[in-house]
C-alpha cells in the first residue's frame, strides 16, 4: 500500500484540517498515512473526526456537508514532531536549526524509504530546501522547479517554475522543460506535450535576457522539444501549447494573478446579482452553474504542486488548504508514485 | 481645443476602426484629432463613416448597434505618412528607416506641438521608441514606463511598468513609483496613493533580486512613498495598495494573464450554460448581468495605457483595439494633458 506522509503542523488551517484531509484520502483513494507533527495535537484531532466527523464545502464555496469517516478501519501512522517552521522563518536556516520540526521529519520519512510521497501545506521555502536537503537532487538536475497545472477550456496546462527558484539561468528553464514535458506526459497523460517560453512577445527576441536565451536553447533542440516558440501571458487558457518555462518569480505571479483575477471576476458576479430584486433572482438561479465553474478552476481542486528535480516526490499546497484540498493533493502524490515520475525525469536528464 | 494625433494604421483593425473611434472621441468628447496614415484609405474611412456610420458593441461583447457621426461638424486633420510600421519589426530600426512612417509622424505632430498628445495601438516597442526619440525623456527619469489601470472592486490599481523594459534596475523601479503616484494621484484622483513592490511574497528578503532591491530603496524613503512593502499578485485586486512596481517583463505578463484568466473564465460561463435547457434559459436571463462586469474589466473600457517619463503625452492601445477602445484611449488621452501629469511627474522626479 502507497504510505504519504503529510505535515499536519503545515498551512494556515493546521493542524485540524490538514488531518480531516489525509484521513480524507486514507478513506477515498486507499492510501496508508503517516501524519507527523505534534502527537496531542494530532490525536485529538483524530478522536473529533471519529466522533463528529468534519465539515467541507468540497471546493464548492458553498453550503458545507459533513463527511463521517471510520478513521479506526485506515491504516494512519502518528510521528511526533516537537516543532515547527513558522511561515515568516529563512527556510535555509530553520530547517537547520529546528531538525525536529514537522516538515524536516515528513521529509525524513521518504528519505528513509517508510512513506513513499509527501504532501505539505507550510512554508513552500521549508518544504523545499528540507526536500532539497533530505532527499538530494536528481542527478544531472540543477535546481528543482515546482509543476504547476493550471485549467484551460481543453487540456492542462504546466507552468514550470511555479516559485522555487526566484533567479534563474537559461540553463535551468532547459531543464525545467525536459521536467515539465515528462510531468505533463506522464502524470497529465498528454502525448509529445509542446513546449513554450512565457514571453511578453510572439517573435523571436522579444522579452528580458533570460527568454531570449532560454528561447534560443530550446530552438536549437526544436525537435526534442516540441517547441513552440514565445507564448504569452494571455495565450496560456488557450491551448497553444502545454508546458510552459519561466523562472520561478514570474511563475509565481502567474499562479497568484491567475487565482487573484478569478476570486475578482467570481466576487464582481456575486454582488452586480445583488444590484437588485431580478439580479438576486438570476443569481439564485445561476449559482449551481457559477458553482460548477469555480469547481474546476478553483486551487482546491487540483490539490498541489509537484516539486520536480529532487529524489522523492513532495507535493507543495496552498498555504490556505483545507481538508479537500489536502485529500486531492494525496491524490496527487499517489498518482506521482504511481507514474513514477521521478524515474523518467532521471532517465531523460541523464 | 485639445488636439489628439492618432496612428490611423496601428492595430490589427487599421485604419477603419481606429478612424471611426477617434472620430466618436472627437464627437463626444469635443477634443480635434489628427489622423496619421495613408491618406486616401483615411479620407475614404471618413466617408464611410460619414455616410453610413459603424458598428460598435461598445465594449459589451454584445449585439452591436450603428453609431451615425456627422464627421464634417467636427475638427478632423489627416495627415499623409506613406509608410507603416509592421508587428514584427525591431522598433528601434524600423523608426529611424521609416521616417514617414504613420507612428514616427504621429510622434511628431506632438513634438512640433501641432497636437497635445497621441494615440497609437500598432507596435508598441515603435510607439515607445519613437516617443522616447521624438519626444524626449523627462529629465531625471531613466527609462520611461507604462503604466497600466486594472480593476478592483473599489478603486483601480496601476501596474507599471506594464511592458516598456523587459530588464530593469532597482533605481528605475524607483523612479517608476514615483511615475505611478503621480499618475494615480493626479489622473485617478487617488489621495496619498500606496506603493507596493510585486513580489511572491510578503515578508522583506522576499523574492527576486530586482525586486529585494528594490523593497530596501523604497523602505530607505517609506514615508515619502507611501510604502506597504511587498504586494502579492493575487493581492492586486484586494485593494492593498494603489500603485504597485515591477519590471516590464513581469507587468507585461500580469496584464495578460489577466486578461487570459477573465476570457477563459467567461468562456467557461458560456459553455456551462450552453450545457442543458435550463442553463440555456438561465444563461439567457444572466447576460446582461453578466455583461455589466465584462464592461467593468474589458481592456476596451479602459482604453490605452500613458506611456510614462517623455516629454509629451502618449497613449498606447491595445493592438486589438476596435472603435470603442480607440474612444476611450482618445479620452485617457485628454485627461492627461487636462490634468497636466508629465509636468507634475517632472516636478517631483528634480
Amino acid at each position: 500500500m502507497t504510505r504519504i506522509a503529510v505535515d499536519a503542523m503545515g498551512g494556515d488551517n493546521a493542524p485540524f484540517e490538514i488531518v480531516a484531509g489525509a484521513v480524507w484520502a486514507a478513506s477515498e483513494y486507499g492510501v496508508a498515512i503517516e501524519l507527523v507533527g505534534k502527537e496531542d495535537r494530532i490525536e485529538s484531532c483524530l478522536e473529533k473526526i471519529q466522533k463528529e466527523g468534519f465539515l467541507s464545502d468540497c471546493g464548492k464555496a458553498g453550503r458545507k456537508r459533513r463527511v463521517h469517516i471510520d478513521v479506526k478501519s485506515l491504516d494512519i501512522k502518528v510521528t511526533h514532531a516537537s516543532e515547527v517552521i513558522e511561515m515568516g522563518e529563512a527556510p535555509g536556516q530553520a530547517i537547520r536549526k529546528k531538525k525536529n520540526s514537522s516538515i524536516v521529519l515528513t521529509v525524513n520519512s521518504v528519505a528513509t524509504g517508510s512513506s513513499d510521497a509527501l504532501v505539505a501545506a507550510g512554508s513552500t521555502g521549508a518544504a523545499m530546501a528540507s526536500s532539497l536537503f533530505g532527499l538530494g537532487r536528481i542527478p544531472g538536475v540543477d535546481r528543482p522547479a515546482i509543476a504547476v497545472t493550471l485549467p484551460t477550456m481543453k487540456k492542462p496546462i504546466v507552468v514550470i517554475d511555479g516559485g522555487a527558484n526566484s533567479n534563474c539561468t537559461p540553463q535551468m528553464l532547459k531543464q525545467f522543460a525536459i521536467m515539465g514535458m515528462t510531468f505533463s506526459k506522464n502524470v497529465l497523460g498528454i502525448e509529445n506535450p509542446r513546449v513554450g517560453v512565457l514571453n511578453i512577445g510572439e517573435e523571436a527576441g522579444k522579452g528580458n535576457e533570460l527568454a531570449q536565451a532560454a528561447y534560443n536553447l530550446l530552438e536549437e533542440e526544436k525537435e526534442k522539444f516540441n517547441f513552440m516558440g514565445n507564448v504569452e501571458g494571455r495565450e496560456l487558457f488557450l491551448n497553444v501549447c502545454d508546458v510552459v518555462v519561466c523562472d520561478g518569480f514570474v511563475g509565481n505571479v502567474v499562479l497568484k494573478v491567475t487565482e487573484g483575477t478569478a476570486t475578482l471576476l467570481f466576487k464582481m458576479i456575486k454582488s452586480t446579482f445583488k444590484s437588485d430584486f431580478l439580479g438576486m433572482l438570476v443569481g439564485l438561479l445561476a449559482k449551481p452553474f457559477l458553482r460548477r465553474i469555480y469547481g474546476r478552476i478553483n486551487y482546491e481542486e487540483f490539490g498541489g504542486c509537484l516539486l520536480l528535480g529532487v529524489k522523492g516526490i513532495t507535493v507543495i499546497s496552498h498555504g490556505r488548504s483545507k481538508a479537500y484540498a489536502i485529500k486531492n493533493a494525496v491524490r496527487v502524490a499517489k498518482n506521482a508514485v504511481e507514474t513514477g515520475v521521478n524515474a523518467k525525469i532521471s532517465e531523460i536528464i541523464e
